[in-house]
């Protein structure tokens, strides 16, 4: 049984309490943040203690393993604070938003043995999930090409997305992540940053962009994004390989179509936005971190991960502000 | 090359003059029409000649074979004659309305070998026609269960209605073929009768009926029928069987689907009316029919399934009158 | 807060008591099983107290209300217990296969103040509960017919159909409510039973069946049923109304489609079976169960829906064995 | 009446003969092929003229229009050949392969003022149109971001692709010019190339690429190209704009959906291959030109078309060789 505490009690910590509190193996000891009201409540639903000091929760023996659910500029400080108390730890991404930072962080960490993971939930989507297994046993042949459509249903404030590090950073890192996912190395970015939304383009950043990913394997990924999308929340993927080919739809809340005189088989908007379209995604994320923690297996992402990513953030945003295609090492 | 002509200039004149054309066996040879024009003009479109009288088309030794495209209470009275003077013949539905005149009917064909085909048109729908064949080939083992959901896009005026037989004889006469395409001989029939439009139900006839078919394979089919559909005219079936299922869908005009802040995936309505929706199966049965008199084949439909939908109708007509279900012999 | 306690620790009582432990209004108390170890051990999981005599969950002041899961001899019993003490109650469907003894029940309960709530779980899927309020909301006009395809994976043994009360009481019984969910009062049943399968044959029950039933207001609902679908677990529904229509489609565990030479869109085979085909609908219902009692509103199903269902059971049973319909008072 | 000439008998000159000979305004007079037996075998079959040599049809008086469907090394001749004879011309694409001599030709046609249309027949796909359509009634507000999905079932040989003038002239082209009907003028070009088949790679050819469009409007076109596709002739496009998208499906021959122990919903694979799948956009193409002609008004496609297209492909292959975009005048 896994003792785990989570810090931070807002929408994505009720997410990872719930999962915590239905798997088997685990179960959760300590909900942390510094609104001290919050984590009371969240953790009185479940069963558990609660604290206002992230520091607690370092210091607490009963608690095995850590989730990292607070703010982005404290997830460095928080993972390794966490690793060195020799807590496994499941840091939400991003990780940070400057390489820097994060190389720093890795070098640390690699003198840590304790198990790190990181929150690439889109991995364990269930759909992104099984076209990824059906790729690993050849039901498609040679991956050729990978095409990631990735819109959110509205743009952030303009006051968020100047300190989000641009769509690049903000946004597009989880695509960078999948298309890693399944093409592995990337030798080459290109990408046409778009100014739709003049609100947005006073930022100085993108509110849309298309990028190009050549692989090390001869494949080719394109991801389309858009901090903006009628429908919903429009979150798309589709392997095309020699022999087949895998697309994941939209989700929605319901299978019900609608007919009448002007339309017919319509569907109600995409689930909007990420934590309901994605709740399967957390919960078996999470999952896997227990069972990898139990068994003492590696987790299935880790720091490497992290800075590959990142890495493909800034060539991306280099590539998009000069025009030119970026090569990586 | 089968020297064809074709009673009626009609909207369904032009279908068949149009597959004939472009038949590389067939070769429209005469259009006949009493509205003189009507014949003349479509004649021209494809270098036919045309004329007034049905009587011309009997007598013309240049004519081949007969498409019988006129007026319901002529349809016997043309067939019997092309028959007669030994032209091959396509006779489109209903023979007939009353029971009585198609035995008649029949008992004169029964003398006769020149081919005689009935225009159950929906036998040739590429979907229909496709499930039909997997159906055949065990592709979903035993065949346990057929859906047929049969709605036309709007009622027709009450006083066709008041001519036209009944819903059964009129609009259901096609989906009790497409059963007993599926299923073979039917032993027992309960329907079902709705009045739903006030102005129809004036007319002592119904506007809907839900009928229940069982055959004596031991397979049971459902028909659902409905004067209007909002949208469109929408034409399913699904036969579902031991080892699977296979369901033919609505078919549009195209693929486009439409997603906004409203709906998501909404297709435009369903092809609207059965010229349209039927085309392709209209040109395949004319085909069949040409390649069957070409190859000296017995056509794929015959007198006797024309007997065997009348004889359903009757029976689902004396049905939601009583309540009762009839077993047929 | 609402203290609830679940009677039954099997795959539906760990679903239940997932759904409380999520509930922010409430708390789940105790756990009871004669099998005290499953009892002990979905407690622990949630923090809760267990027992392994139902008389103890009756005689718990600190009980508030009792999801009644045990075998279906029992549910009248903990029913009319758990009423008695004062507990509010969401009794498991069937309510019982006898119809003598579900009036008597009715009888005592009406004597009785406190909540009691039956599972007619289908009502809360968000596919057909979306369906219901638009049609409710006048979305599709007039509801003219209604169309319930509903196929179990696999028959289960003839061991439990000998003992099942036959496919009507069994199986249908959820259809029938959902047909009084959306049609209302019934005035006439009629159904065909099929022999499919020799091995359930042999126990003199149907393993198909189609039911039609007619509804005061002129709506006409048509029951496909099977005990076997190859592909899983069949569940659609149609509601059809004057001014368009509303489908729910399968639902599968995730969103992928393949292509490949063979087949293109093709989808996984539907979610199989019902605790995972209807685990919202389950989460949903008791969440609709702790906001009435909590709200003190009078629960969405009571013991009136739980006989006029066992009635249509009755009724079709009578059908399927004479052939001809059973008219209701 | 229109008194129309095809210039070749092969598969495409049999599409368009059917078109003539249905459509209203138009007559079938004379078919051209060196191939003096299918000129006669075609024409035959709809009761016109035919004959060997090019020159006759420019030379024919009762000739009004032309439709040049020679090999395309002859486009340019017959194409100048016909307009200075004083036909309105429809002329297959690829116009030619080398942009010089297309700027020639393009000379010589500003001198002359008869009607001259490319077969862009893309741009009349119904699909492809409504969508357009669409867009321009604002339906979707302002158009982003643009996707097109262009994979060949299968490779043209070796020998074929040698002289092809590469993958962005022979087969992107297409993609091109839907380009530029949706977004209009195209600012930059970015191309990445992709050497999946071997046999392919070395006549030096790509076989697989994706390229980003640039508009002047601030739109963003992706094209995803493949000489292969498993699945079929895969031909989808999306546009995206500010309010909503319009997506356009591949198409198939028939709507049957097959579901058994595998697989739900299961489609059969794409039409294949062009004649197929865009023989409607053939159809009302050349019913376009017709119209145009016949009206006095100016074709929807001209010079400028093949021209601009002609120009994109070769920027694309400058990109796709050097890695960097191309900037259009």
């Amino acid at each position: 049984m896994l003792n785990i505490a989570i810090i931070g009690a807002g929408r994505i910590g009720h997410v990872h309490a719930g999962t915590v509190a239905a798997h088997p193996q685990a179960n959760l000891a300590l909900v942390c943040d510094p609104f001290g009201d919050a984590a009371e409540k969240l953790a009185a639903q479940y069963g558990a203690r609660s604290c206002k000091e992230a520091e607690e929760v370092f210091a607490d023996p009963e608690v095995d393993a850590v989730v990292v659910g607070s703010p982005t500029p404290l997830h460095i400080p928080h993972l390794l604070a966490a690793a060195k108390a020799g807590k496994a730890v499941l840091c939400e991404k991003p990780i940070a938003l400057d390489m820097q930072d994060v190389e720093a962080a890795r070098a640390e960490l690699d003198a840590i043995t304790t198990p790190v993971m990181f929150g690439f939930n889109r991995r364990f989507d269930p759909s992104f999930a099984a076209i990824h297994a059906a790729v690993q046993e050849g039901k498609i042949g040679v991956l050729e090409q990978l095409t990631i459509i990735s819109r959110d249903p509205a743009a952030p404030p303009a006051e968020y997305i100047k300190v989000s590090g641009g769509i690049f950073r903000d946004m597009t890192i989880h695509d960078f992540d999948t298309a890693r996912f399944f093409l592995g190395e990337i030798v080459e970015v290109h990408a046409v940053g778009q100014h739709l939304d003049p609100v947005i383009a006073e930022t100085g950043d993108f509110d849309a962009a298309v990028v190009t990913l050549k692989a090390a394997s001869g494949a080719v990924a394109t991801i389309i994004n858009n901090r903006h999308c009628a429908s919903g929340y429009d979150q798309r993927l589709e392997a095309s390989g020699r022999d087949g080919a895998l697309l994941a739809e939209n989700v929605r809340a319901h299978t019900v179509r609608l007919s009448n005189a002007e339309v017919t088989d319509a569907q109600e908007p995409y689930l909007d936005f990420f934590l309901e379209r994605y709740a399967d995604a957390y919960r078996l994320e999470l999952s896997a971190f227990i069972e990898a923690v139990e068994a003492g297996t590696t987790p299935p992402t880790g720091i490497a991960d992290a800075v590959a990513a990142l890495r493909l953030a800034e060539a991306a945003t280099e590539s998009a502000h000069t025009g030119n295609p970026v090569r990586l090492a």
